[in-house]
């Protein structure tokens, strides 16, 4: 049994949605264990993770666009906007889906289902950097 | 401390919440582990897990409608509906439920409250069969 | 390698959040280790967890208004109000957010970004006594 916590960086482009599947893929190789879970953690307010269809794109399409009408960004009521327009909403946006994610391991790889990857929903209208923490556990 | 991965299945009739507490508690009991965690993830986009009051059905009625109504299925701006008008709107609500939920293990048992019990929220029509995994890691 | 369990209580004083972020902390550094994950989770259906901004308290008062408004008190077709018009709301706006939320741990302490903090997220209108388990598992 051992543990391993590694952290690594994606740029993002704005507002959407980016697959980091592959970069979570390779600390849970990198740490040899092949039954136990991983842990992803997004260390910001602002952008979010999902585990979503990674197959048809228009799915995410479809996801951005429900978004930017479930949280519009020309309310009111919002008094948090010192950063802009899509200042609070990145916040409630993010809070509406997931900081960490666990995903089981067996035989060395996430027991995912076929059309499920893991993204980073960024909710920031300008270009970022966004850190993610992963913890590795088992055997 | 030891580590084990197991997956079930369960059959479910068309969109609604299926209670899966009793599936996890058995993996647990059966890897012998006291104290650690259950990770409970689901192996789909189109069903998600949630936990949930399990005592009053009226409170899943309730959630159910929310969901109809939060995420309708006639909406002129979907694109993603090649496999029916539940098909998009499935995305959208397991994204805006759970795939993964990690439960604290202490005296062998799960560390829910009186009322909580984990279900599957199933998001499309038709009849499905659903896996989960679950890894239970402690001593 | 091990794994503790542990719960602690905190007093809410009505609608709102509450940082727990401390106590959390505290289990993590009486557990001794280093290296893992720290797995909170808040064993109650009215009352929910989220990791948010927490610099700025005008973050959160948008984000109390804004449930206010995606989930309101007074809809007709809701059936679960034994309670009161706060009965069925707070498990559908506990739903919305998170039941457990996973932490890694690196060098003894949380990975989490400068502005996150670990919010218990109150639905009920009354002040309530609420219970957390903090697993921590690692080496």
């Amino acid at each position: 049994m051992k543990a391993v916590t590694e952290t690594f960086t994606i740029r993002t482009r704005g507002k959407g949605t980016y697959e980091i599947t592959d970069q979570v893929a390779r600390v849970i190789q990198a740490s040899g264990i092949r039954t136990g879970t991983a842990t992803v953690l997004i260390q910001h307010t602002s952008a979010s993770l999902i585990i979503y269809e990674n197959a048809d794109p228009s799915a995410r399409t479809d996801l951005h666009e429900f978004f930017e009408r479930l949280v519009p960004e020309d309310e009111d009521y919002y008094i948090h906007t010192a950063e802009g327009s899509d200042d609070t909403t990145s916040h409630l946006r993010m809070v509406l889906t997931r900081t960490s994610e666990v995903i089981p391991i067996a035989d060395g790889r996430m027991a995912l289902g076929t059309w499920q990857g893991i993204f980073v929903f960024e909710h920031r209208r300008a270009a970022h950097q966004r850190t993610i923490a992963v913890s590795v556990i088992g055997a």
